[in-house]
């Protein structure tokens, strides 16, 4: 079985799939429109924001979402189309109509997801205008355009495509994102469209994506805060012609492995292009009684302002990394604690390792680092990929209005 | 009733209280030791981190705390006595053991209170040398140097006193803490001294201690992580001659709205004086469906990070309000939320009234600004006090080393 990189892949690169991207007006100078476009029905799965402040756009996509089949997805950007309003309603009523009666699909078809500023009217009227170019666009080489359809703040877009096989078939999947970094007064949003051939049920396509972003997309950060508008979508169109798959079998394990890939690749690339952001950190739990808390402290320690904080300045303080572990109340045993930067223990079962100090100060200075916890307990092992708390973050997020 | 701050009050205003303060040698040039003493034998009450990773102050003094009786608290700086083997356990017995034979008290007599680096080896035999000196240094006017004697890095003392009446004896309280500001690799740490000559149970005080903490301490944030160390502590040795308060009736009543009082201003000094604080926001939720979810939506705005840095640019930025009340998953109606700033009206009932938002800006720039939410759902209140997130504070923490 062949395991490959597409170089240059995008949300076009598995067969079946256009896309286009086009400027509407509601940015001033860059696209803000993206449209992908399955030739034939797909089947989809998503996952929203579990704020309870949700943007129109989510509203509607949780509702469409469970139609059987879906044919297209609908982003912009420069305005979240949140807290606006029935007018936001109604612009995304508006879209959503006159896109399927343009491409001849059901209503429910269309998902849709929007990232940009909150509580401000959606200019309706100018990306109706937009929507008819956009279809005229649609190319199989469409895939970057979409991409940068949806940008906000970010400085690159988040594209990867992959390609292997299931039982002889080539299969591919195709994904891009725009960042999480925030910006005043956008809000923070992760918007994340992935494509894919793969012949697969709909109840097991939910599932893979499910798997797949608990453990990437739910196991990163920048801040703190949770977006109105987050979305995750998949389309799977059956292109490829693998046989189909219905079960957790063989098929499934691949496909599902290949899925956290593409969404581990673009989760990284969202952090890294995260506001502010000069340093990348990568915490591996393990020997956590379970699972579940090697991904709570994994999380808590990635989220801690004095670890980011720390990280910036690229000092190896385990102390800050043990205060951390122990915040989240889980029993542990000081006594058979490892902290390790770039795999140097500091912290070897609770013996303070000093001495290694200097020479890890350097080693941090690294854009990406990674750091180790063993709390040697039991099997739970979890990753979390952050980055470093600036004091350009802080600008950009304080200082800079649009 | 007379109610009133004593000007310059410390923890030795109350009656029968003696305080000193000496640099040991744990710290440079600064005091770095402080010893509370009550004539006669009081009640005490405390509360602690609850972070997992405790310092062994902590370990000791919530075993002693359980003793009948108390007369001492002994306060450190420079050292959390933290996640550094067995020989951290042993310096605090032998501070303990020293203390209480050189004043004729039982060991559980002696509460103590660390703050300062984690995982270092304690100075034990500096720490004991200081002692004999600090005892014979206890004074009635000793407060305000066993205030000094608990700073790590903040700018002053956070110290008052109070007094008023119950039942036509004058009962004072007086206060000291050190703030929760972090500096690298210091651990973030709270402790609070206070003193009282109210004659009260200890039971009841220790309920008193419980709802006054919850109200302020448990209220406040700087930034989102948890000491190893913080500890509050009271001492109540009845001498102000009250009737003695054993049930929750009116002198109760009293005594916790003068407690609140005590530890509010505490509170609002350590937020104040925090590490690169430029300005702080007190944050007002009503209309809550209750009192739980009101103060679990105010902690969450007043951590967020995109609020604190919004603070810090002194922008009106009512969006990120918005996305930190949705994401605590409690039900709100957009329809019925308003948000003001300094008692301006931005969100009413859900409608935004942007036209606020230049002069909001200018009314920002203070250095204390309020922040009231109205969900309109139901009678829970709650206030939290925050702080800006400054590029000062990445600073202090990403690149200073002591």
């Amino acid at each position: 079985m062949k395991k490959t990189i597409i170089p240059q892949g995008t949300v076009t690169s598995p067969k079946g799939f256009v896309a286009s991207g086009f400027h509407a007006g509601i940015k001033k100078n860059k696209l803000d429109t993206a449209l992908i476009l399955s030739t034939s029905p797909a089947v989809a799965g998503a996952t929203f924001t579990r704020n309870t402040a949700k943007a129109w756009p989510v509203l509607w996509s949780k509702k469409a979402v469970q139609h059987r089949t879906h044919r297209a997805i609908f982003g912009t950007s420069g305005n979240a189309n949140c807290f606006n309003g029935d007018g936001g309603r109604e612009a995304v009523r508006r879209c959503v109509k006159f896109l399927s009666a343009k491409l001849g699909i059901a209503e429910d078809e269309v998902l849709i997801a929007q990232t940009g500023i909150i509580g401000r009217a959606f200019p309706t009227a100018k990306v109706l205008k937009g929507i008819p170019p956009l279809i005229e666009t649609l190319a199989p080489d469409g895939g970057h355009r979409a991409a940068q359809g949806i940008l906000t703040t970010d400085r690159q877009t988040k594209e990867i495509a992959v390609s292997f096989t299931i039982e002889g078939k080539e299969v591919r999947i195709g994904g891009c994102a725009k960042g999480a970094g925030m910006l005043n007064p956008n809000m923070a949003t992760m918007l994340c469209f992935i494509t894919t051939d793969a012949a697969i049920g709909k109840a097991v396509l939910r599932q893979a994506l499910k798997e797949a972003v608990d453990d990437t997309f739910n196991q990163i950060c920048i801040d703190n805060d949770m977006s109105t508008n987050d979305t995750v979508f998949i389309l799977a169109n059956g292109q490829a012609g693998n046989p189909k798959i219905l079960t957790k079998g063989s098929g499934y394990k691949i496909f599902v492995s290949q899925l956290k890939r593409v969404c581990r690749t673009i989760a990284k690339g969202l952090v890294k292009d995260g506001e502010g952001v000069n340093r990348v950190a990568e915490i591996k739990v393990t020997g956590a009684r379970n699972s579940r808390e090697a991904k709570i402290i994994a999380r808590q320690i990635g989220q801690s302002m004095l670890f980011k904080t720390m990280l910036a300045g690229g000092d190896p303080n385990w102390g800050r990394v043990v205060a951390a572990v122990g915040s989240t109340k889980f029993p542990f045993d000081p006594k058979r604690l490892d902290v390790s930067f770039e795999g140097v223990k500091v912290l070897n079962h609770g013996r303070v390792h000093q001495e290694q100090v200097p020479a890890l100060r350097k080693k941090l200075q690294r854009k990406q680092v990674d750091v180790a916890v063993n709390l040697n307990l039991g099997r739970g092992e979890a990753r979390f990929l952050t980055c470093d708390l600036t004091q350009a973050y802080v600008r950009i997020n304080a200082w800079l209005t649009t």
